[in-house]
């Protein structure tokens, strides 16, 4: 998509190895029209997969999750949480996954009423890494006997492996600015 | 808001004496379509105030704000976080909020260059019970030299106080829907 890639050359930074910061569109602050234009294109890059929810964590998928739905007939956006709140006893599918910008790790969970048997879920995120949070939503897609149908990603870090290991799990991924390497602060896109 | 108040009367569950349990379409699935009908009536409430900036805190206000942006001309969404990740090593306002459904306190963090003086900030967030999250937003808006314009809630529990708080501090609050109290398990709305 390369109105994202000259946004994420105008606006993003390289902090060291492997980090990129685009946090003033993408995951601190959001520009919501630019949302759209990449909820547009993951309708374009999905649109034979007849997608009956869309799936993600929070926090920085929600907003990229709900421009997408709108593209895809409004259909229900869910996203896992990493915490449990207390208003939230009932059955829970969860799988853990590490963070890789915070460091952590934690244990997602999806209520079992919002991932139905026949599902076809659509998973996105804004960064693919090493894939650990989106190999945990499929891995509680399937739990719950629904199909991921794929897996849209904004900004793929692509040295990270995390595209791979979810190709090896069967998993579609459309990824729509892919980063083969950053070097000495630059970005090189694959 | 007549079609929020039938929506929670129909989807909502009353846990306990204060809980309110509305994730079918507010904070764990979504329904973007309705979440339009939200911002749109946000807009209508606050449609003098010259909004240049809406502000939430992660993760259930993100949706609400992202749906709320685009009938303000699509100003620039920004989420506190309740965590610091890697990637945020610059200056942040911050400040502390004791989260109601989970029994933490987090200290909430916006990076400086997402609240310019002069900003006209509206704050908007799923649920105003306490006021806890909405009271660090308002202080951090301040803090950086710019307005609160208004606080605008999907719904109100009036009997945790949150709302009169907020308005003794000057800040205009607009609760699409007001519970006056849970009494045997079924919501009064004021």
């Amino acid at each position: 998509m390369e109105s994202l890639k000259q946004k994420i050359l105008a606006e993003g930074q390289v902090l060291g190895e492997d980090i990129l910061k685009v946090d003033g569109f993408l995951n601190h602050q959001i520009d919501v029209k630019f949302m759209e234009e990449i909820g547009k294109e993951f309708r374009k890059r999905f649109a034979d997969a007849e997608v009956t929810r869309i799936l993600t964590v929070e926090s920085s998928g929600i907003a990229i999750a709900c421009e997408a739905a709108k593209f895809f007939d409004y259909v229900p956006v869910v996203f896992a949480k990493k915490a449990t709140p207390n208003t939230m006893a009932e059955g829970c599918y969860s799988a853990e996954a590490r963070s890789f910008t915070k460091g952590t790790v934690s244990n997602l969970r999806v209520a079992k009423r919002f991932l139905q048997p026949g599902d076809k879920v659509l998973i996105v995120d804004d960064f693919l890494a090493s894939g650990e949070a989106s190999i945990a939503l499929a891995k509680m897609v399937r739990k719950a006997g629904a199909e991921v149908v794929g897996v849209g990603t904004v900004i793929e870090k692509q040295f990270q492996g995390g595209s791979a290991k979810l190709r090896d799990m069967g998993c579609r991924v459309e990824s729509l600015a892919v980063i083969k390497k950053f070097e000495n602060g630059s970005i090189l896109f694959e």
